[in-house]
């Protein structure tokens, strides 16, 4: 006897079974499903792949986004704990890995990332060999590396979320001190995510107007209004948030979402994400660290090469250097 | 001397304080806070005021969504333990208190909820005197009233968010079933938010086909094609994914931030909501139950009278009775 | 000398030169560029090729877009009269022909329009041989027709916007009279585009609710509420627009960009547009009519099979009659 | 007998007749329609009244938004030539005023459009005593000031479009040199808007960089690789589009978009409008001219005070001085 679906409905062709946006996301953490809910409710993309070892935690969540799809404007939310869910996804955003605790330091999660990360990578790239990869487990800096090598994926299409989130904080704080809204807040912090991230103070600028001509002292020892308060707060930011409510997860997911958006929109805007900085700024070493970079389809497009001062270079070269330390005796 | 911001900036008049479509969420558990991202990352509000008696938690979530302030297209979040900070709400939310554990039904959580709104509902009302109060608390029924006895506000003012979610997990297990878009499948949950909501299978209609037109069964214990499991697994939603991973977030989050989008935007869209219901099929006492209604700025436009069957009626009327007898013997 | 913008840029990979989801829109006359704006303002696409054979409109169009581009959120437009520029498009919208005038009939425009077709349509499907067809030029029916077999696509990729837009004018009409929002004022009109079209009043509902469950008279003859006066309003629409302002642009352009969205999102949302309805409602010829589908990246997946009456059905083969009748006449 | 309406639905309470952020806007042509349709389509505002004179045009247009009433989230479109119907709006752009023809100065324009003025502002303030007023109408400068000496209204609720659009073409022109998006392209044109408007050389920059810095000739005659052609280009634009579609639309619509939603949203984001300037930059005259703003809620909330060269200085107080004196024989 015909179903009711038979009786309702003609079927022309069936669907395909993935968009072409389709967007990864490993780990369904705090940091993954904020990442979720960023892409979904933002509409970035219509069709997410949840993966985690987890499968309560990740059949809970899967259900949970679900039972919102017609708020969501019909995105499909597939989970599983095996990777052929992730088959042709342009992006893939990592966010597993034991997470930052209070106090500890993203240098101190590194092996123990990099481990997970061996489990991982490759199986990405088993379903999906053309993707983007988009790195947010910390430390970011070096997992992107790592994610790098482990890919076999050129170095375009590898990308670490890195301090387009400090950067954004940045703005936040200079918008409340301005009130002028964050996003004519124009502010770039570059180099290593975290405690070692430089403040570019002499690009810091409204509507073209460099703090730096108002005042030189801005951001230094000698000035008055503490400007550099700010940057203090950036680098305290993940420490405070951890210790107020635990984990950090809002702020670098909706981070991690812009990152997707200027991918899957091929829109060359430019973000401080973290990307392969060798011959640049006099880092020579194979590593990864924020610098402005424009973003396309295909990943890191251009890398915009900034007017640094020798303070500033000195900084990121030192941090490139802490991080190769770590970095040349991991095992991958 | 002039400081660096009187150099930058010429101040012409300074910025209100609240935006028009301010909005207050009350509770920054993981459903208000799924309620904040939502409206936050749907570009619904560009003004949020969160308020909780958890300090350390409320001032965490607060930093780590200003954090995100320019991807969030520079809206503001503020917070406080003091309600003095959701002054001149357009609409407040509230998703405060002890939130459904396994096992436990809605109704368990009464008393001890209303206790809790009795220091909430006043002062929502005493800083925004013309709100619309939209109630997610469990057992929601039962506390929308508990909200519009306490408030003194009109009864089109005050809303409970009820079946809106029922119904939407409703149309996303009819549309995994029919492989059509969520949206596209038209059905609706009514009466009760949980275990005693009613299917109204006789509107349930694909592009206006009602599928009782194609299979009078559907929805009932002769249905071979078992249609009515799905009715089953919507009233097991919540238990399951509260089951898997601790609690839901998400699907009500996005549920509450429809309700408000139709409230701000003055849409009169159709909505399952929880309204005064007093008079409507047969129901004669003063209790809260969810009918479709349309919304708008002042809240509940218009109730939508269904064609209920007999059997709906019944069940509709049993809810009412059921939440009478609670509610009877609140201490308010 | 290093120019500035290598002092300025470091090159990591060049940009890709096509969005996945480019959509080509043929023809800039008030239509097309309708169309186009709702594309690119409601954010459906981001990378857009507009050709037309008047070179100066159609510069002068791509430039005043271009200038908005940061308004766009960096939306990419480039324009032709070249077809190469539309290359790997996913969807190629087709608005040229002469627009219908007042006082004339759909039918009066179609060889006039076929001709034109013969030359636009084999250059689209090979520059994006993969592509989906949506077709607005009018009479939509019979031009869908021409383009399917023009193009030698599956019929699943050659789409109509067909009565997308007059189901959208009569839900405005009912939600004038009913005081409820459109969207939820759930009403299909079907069959050709144009004077002929099908009101299917058996399945107009609020929430579920038929109309004609309330009154049986609704829509009919004996009805004193004469309902049936918004399907005339509907019938009219495009006749009394075109009086007042000379054309009709926005309603269309909004329709077509809704059903590119579905079709991109590949959402399987129902949509009444324009497919090959051979072996439905008792239709033997090959025509193209509009009926409730679902919609996804690879066109039409769906025809919703209306349980229509015996008059419904008559007027819906006799469209498909008359369409037939100057479709075998035609010189493809 | 009953009506249909009343047996399907109970009212609860009417709908307020004005949604809080209704948007005027006066003048139907291509510019007030581009207006329009960037409001509706960007979901910016869900409620806009339309007036003209024309009494069929006026209808025709209102009809085919309508009519597209459902694919823009039930917005609301109201149009009349009575200004009744714009009362209690948040903005009300002025797009009134004859338009610019091919070879004419915007400056040949200006009693013309007074004396329009003396009959639509006194009427928009009288329906919304504390509206904020875009002015768009050519030439914007003066006219803004004409709006503002009609209006009333305090200085920060009178604001004109500018050189909003001029600097989105000069941020344009810039990505497609530099292959970065142009919302990543900072760049500002002052003073102005038209053939005297002012490009701030000395601020433009990528992620902080600026173009200064890597050649300090940009934008002078002394530069070898021409970017002034950039400038000249964006002068030479509106006659450019003029010239090869007869008039220009979607960008300046796009702007003013823009501009009201960083009113609506309260943002404080920095646009280049047209404000009262005096006293700033050396000018000494009752005059508006472009510079960078915040907006807000209450309209302009402050003006970024730009480092301008001797020479940039010079050109806007000439600027200044053009436009006061064609200003000061104005019969207002």
């Amino acid at each position: 006897m015909a179903s009711l679906r038979s009786k309702l409905l003609n079927t022309v062709m069936d669907p395909v079974p993935t968009s072409t946006h389709k967007v990864t996301v490993v780990g369904v953490g705090n940091v993954g499903m904020a990442c979720t809910i960023s892409l979904l409710a933002k509409n970035i993309s219509s069709d997410l792949a949840l993966v985690d070892m987890m499968e309560d935690k990740l059949k809970g969540e899967m259900l949970d986004l679900q039972h919102g799809s017609s708020f969501l404007r019909n995105a499909k939310i597939n989970a599983s704990t095996d990777y052929s869910i992730t088959a042709n996804s342009s992006v893939c955003i990592v966010t597993a890995g034991a997470r930052q605790k209070e106090g500890e330091t993203r240098l101190d999660l590194v092996q123990r990332n990099t481990d997970i990360f061996k489990k991982i990578i490759p199986e990405l790239v088993k379903y999906s060999p053309n993707t983007i990869l988009l790195i947010v487990s910390n430390p970011v800096d070096i997992l992107t590396y790592v994610a790098w090598k482990l890919s076999g994926l050129p170095k375009n299409q590898v990308i670490g979320s890195g301090t387009n989130l400090d950067s954004a904080r940045f703005r936040f704080l200079l918008s409340e001190k301005l009130k002028v809204a964050p996003t004519s807040c124009h502010g770039w912090m570059i180099g290593e995510h975290g405690d070692s991230c430089v403040p570019v103070w002499s690009g810091v600028n409204i509507a073209g107007v460099r703090l730096r001509d108002l005042d030189e002292t801005v951001g230094t020892e000698d000035d008055k209004e503490n400007w550099n308060e700010i940057y203090k707060k950036v680098i305290g930011s993940a420490y405070e948030v951890i210790k107020l409510k635990g984990y950090t997860s809002w702020a670098i997911g909706l981070s991690a979402a812009q990152i997707v958006s200027s991918i899957l929109r091929n829109s060359q805007q430019v973000h401080a994400v973290a990307t392969l900085v060798t011959g640049i700024h006099g880092i020579k070493d194979d590593v990864f660290l924020s610098l402005p970079c424009s973003l396309g389809e295909n990943g890191v497009n251009t890398i915009i090469q900034q007017s640094l001062t020798e303070e500033e270079t000195h900084l990121l070269q030192k941090s490139a250097q802490t991080i190769y330390e770590v970095q040349k005796d991991l095992k991958l």
